[in-house]
C-alpha cells in the first residue's frame, strides 16, 4: 500500500516534536531540506540580535565585555553544546571555525604523540578536514595517509607510527554514521589519539564523547545547531588531556591572564587554552541564542524523529522514483544513517537547481549526489512527502533539462 | 591663556568633519574615548543586521550565499579596507581574527625565507602578536627575538638569520607611531620580510603599504574600523608575493575550487588563499556595513582632526593636571602620535574605573597606563575638554580612592 499525503499529515499530527517547528522563522512556500548545510533561523534570535547590536554594542560599548557578559559567551555557548555531545562543560569551548579548531587539535595531537609521525584520516572525509590535515602534516613534516572508513581498513592502517586518527562522524555525502565507539577503541588499541568531527551529527543524533573515550573533537555551529551563517565552531578535549594540550594558535584569549598584557604566553588552565583571538561576538551571540531551541529537547527524541523522517523518505523514493535513474546512496539501515538522505543521479546538479526553483531546497555535492537534510527540529513528514514527489515531478517532466539549470555551477 | 570650554565648542563649530558624528549611535551622557578598543556603532548598521538576520538568513536560507552575495562579502569588505591602508584590492582579504591571520603570515614568511631561522619582533608589541609569534616560532623550530622598536636597535638586530620582522605600526600603550617606511627598508636591506600590524592605525591615520613596499600586514576590524565586537580581521600580502605564499591553515575557503569538493588542497590564486573556514557572516556583514562610514571621508582629513584632538588633550592635561601625579606618556610631537593620548598614574586602574562611573570611557593598560582613544570620526573637541577636566576632578576629589574602584580587576 503506497503512502499518501494524508498518511504523512497524520504522522505530523501525532509527532510529539511537531511543536518545535514553531520555534523557527521558516519562509512560506519552501520545503527546507538543507539544515545540514545552514540551519534555519530560530524565531527568537532576531530580537536577541537587536539587543546585542543596539543595546550592548551601541549603548554599552566596551563595557559590554563585562556588563553584558560577552567575555563569558564562548563558555556559556559551549555549555549548551556540551550537553548535545556527551561532554563535560569543562571539555568544550566555542572559538574560530571548524577548520581552525581542527588545525589546533591536529597539531596538539601530534605533540602529544611525539615520536609518531603519521596522521591518519579517511578517504571521503569532509574536504576542509582533509585540506587542514594536509596543511598540518605539511607543516609538521608528518605523513598524512587516507584510509577507507570501514573497521577492517582502519585497523589495518593503524600502527605504531599513527599519532592521531581523524574522522568525521557522519559522512557528508552519504550520511553514513561511523561507529564512534569501535573506531575510537581501535585507535586507542594502537596507541593513537582519536579526533572526531561532529559537524554532521551533533544536534541531530546522539553523540557521547565521554562514553566513547574520545580524545578530541570539533564541530560546526551553523548546521544542525542553527547558529547562523558561518557561526563559530567548537572544540572538545577530553578532561584527562586538557592540561597537556599545547595548541599552536596561542592568541590572547587562550592566555592564562589575557588582561595582564604580559610579554610571554602562558596557556590558560583547562579548555580556555583552545581559544585564540577575540571571538566574533555578533555571530557568537546568535549561536548562543539559537541553542536555546535545544534547552528542553531530548536528543533521543530528535533522533527517533530523524530516523522516522529518513525511513519515510527512502520508502517514498522506492515507491515513486523507480525508473527515473535515481538510486538511494544513504544506508538503508536507519541506525547507520545520519539525519539526511542522499540520492544519486547523473544529472544531480541540474535537478537540485530545478527543485530549488520549485521551492524544495536540498543541495548538490559533486559529482552526482542530491542531498536532503532532515532536521528533526523543523522538518515535517508532509514535507518529506512533498519533496519526494517534487523530485519525481521535476525529473519526469524534464524540468531540470533547461538551459538555466544546466549552467555550470559557481556555488551550490 | 588657558583653553576654555567655549574655545572647544568653537573648534567643533568649525570642524569640517563634525557632521560625521551623526553617523554613529552614541549613548547620551557618555564621552567615549575607547574607540581604539571597540569602535562605536554606526547608526545604519542595525538596519543592515536586521536584513541579514531576518531576510537573508531567515527567508533566504542557504540560497543567500549566492543570492545575497555572502560568498563575496570577504572581498567586498576587503576592498573598503584596501583604500584605507594604501593597498590594492587584490592584496587584502578579510578572514578570521588578527591573531589567526598573523599566524598564517608568520608561517608563510618563514617559508618564503627558508634557510633563515629567526623571527624578530618588538619589545612591547601588542601582547597577542607576541604570543602568536611565540606559537609560530615554537612550531617551526625557529628562534624568536625581541628588539626595542627604535631604528638603531632594529638595524642592529637584523641580519642574515632574520626571516621576518613583525611590528605594530602604533604602540598600543603609548600611541607612538613607528616609521613604516624606514623600518621596512631596513628589513629589506637585511633580506628579511616586513610584517606590520595595523590594528591601532588603520582608519585613524594614513597607511600606505604599497608605497612603503611592505610585504605582509594584518589588522583588526573592531577598533578604528568600527566593525563590531570581535569583527573579522584582515590580511594583506604584497602583490609580488601573493602567488608564492603558502599559509598553513589550508581550509576550504582558501581552496582554488571550494565547491568542487576535491580531495586535495590546491590553494586559490591570489589573496583568496589567505582564507580558511566559512566566515562568520553576521559579524562580517556588520563590518562590511560599518565601513560605509568611510566611503566619502578622506583619511588625511581624519588624521588632521585626530592630531588636533590629541594636541588639545595634551595641552589641557598640561594646563589642568599639574601636581596630580599624572604624566603624558604619548609622544608630544603629533606626527609621531597615533589617535590616542596615554597618561601614566600609579593608581591608573582605579582612576579609569572612576572615570567610567562618571561617563568618561577610556581604558587601562597594565601596569599604569590610562589610555584615551580619540577617534576622529566621532570625538568632539568639547569631549576632550570635558574628559581632561573629569580626570582632574576624579583625582582631585579622590573619587577613585573608594573600595569599589580599588577592587582587583577581572577585565578592563
Amino acid at each position: 500500500m503506497t503512502i499518501t499525503r494524508e498518511d504523512c499529515l497524520a504522522l505530523d499530527a501525532r509527532d510529539p516534536l511537531a511543536g518545535l517547528r514553531g520555534r523557527f522563522a521558516l519562509p512560506d512556500n519552501v520545503i527546507y531540506l538543507d539544515g545540514n548545510s545552514l540551519g534555519a533561523l530560530p524565531r527568537h534570535v532576531p530580537s536577541r540580535m537587536r539587543t546585542v547590536v543596539e543595546d550592548e554594542w551601541g549603548a554599552g560599548l566596551i563595557r559590554s565585555w563585562n556588563d553584558a557578559g560577552w567575555i563569558e559567551a564562548a563558555h556559556r555557548t559551549a555549555e549548551k553544546i556540551a550537553r548535545l555531545i556527551g561532554a563535560g562543560v569543562d571539555e568544550v569551548i566555542v572559538a574560530d571555525s571548524t577548520s581552525v579548531n581542527l588545525f589546533k587539535l591536529l597539531v596538539a595531537a601530534m605533540r602529544l604523540r611525539a615520536g609518531r609521525d603519521l596522521l591518519l584520516t579517511s578517504i571521503g572525509n569532509f574536504p576542509t578536514d582533509a585540506y587542514i590535515a594536509q596543511g598540518a602534516a605539511d607543516l609538521l613534516g608528518a605523513e598524512l595517509r587516507f584510509v577507507e572508513p570501514d573497521m577492517s581498513s582502519v585497523v589495518a592502517a593503524l600502527g605504531s607510527r599513527v599519532a592521531v586518527l581523524a574522522m568525521t562522524h557522519v559522512d557528508y555525502r552519504t550520511g553514513r554514521i561511523l561507529s564512534m565507539h569501535e573506531i575510537t577503541a581501535a585507535a586507542h588499541a594502537a596507541g593513537a589519539l582519536m579526533l572526531w568531527d561532529l559537524s554532521h551529527s551533533a544536534g541531530a543524533l546522539e553523540v557521547d564523547l565521554d562514553d566513547a573515550s574520545v580524545d578530541l573533537a570539533v564541530g560546526c555551529g551553523y548546521k544542525y545547531l542553527n547558529g547562523g551563517p558561518g557561526a563559530p565552531a567548537y572544540a572538545y578535549v577530553a578532561r584527562r588531556l586538557i592540561d597537556q594540550v599545547r595548541q599552536p594558535l596561542s592568541g590572547w584569549f587562550g592566555h592564562a591572564e589575557p588582561f595582564a598584557f604580559a610579554a610571554d604566553y602562558v596557556s590558560a588552565p583547562g579548555i580556555d587554552r583552545m581559544q585564540c583571538g577575540t571571538p566574533p561576538m555578533l555571530s557568537l551571540a546568535a549561536l548562543e541564542s539559537a541553542l536555546e531551541v535545544f534547552d528542553d529537547v531530548s536528543v533521543a527524541a530528535l533522533r527517533a524523529k530523524s530516523m522516522a523522517l529518513s525511513d519515510l523518505f527512502i520508502r517514498l523514493a522506492d515507491e515513486t522514483l523507480e525508473g527515473l535513474g535515481v538510486t538511494v546512496e544513504s544506508p538503508r539501515d536507519a541506525s547507520l544513517r545520519g539525519s539526511q538522505v542522499s540520492l544519486k543521479h547523473v544529472d544531480g546538479y541540474a535537478i537540485v537547481q530545478a527543485l530549488i526553483a520549485n521551492g524544495v531546497i536540498g543541495d548538490f555535492r559533486a559529482p552526482d549526489i542530491l542531498r536532503f537534510g532532515l532536521t528533526p527540529l523543523y522538518v515535517r513528514f508532509v514535507d518529506v512527502f512533498d519533496a519526494v514527489h517534487a523530485i519525481g515531478s521535476v525529473i519526469r517532466r524534464g524540468e531540470w533539462n533547461q538551459p538555466r539549470f544546466l549552467w555550470r555551477k559557481t556555488v551550490t
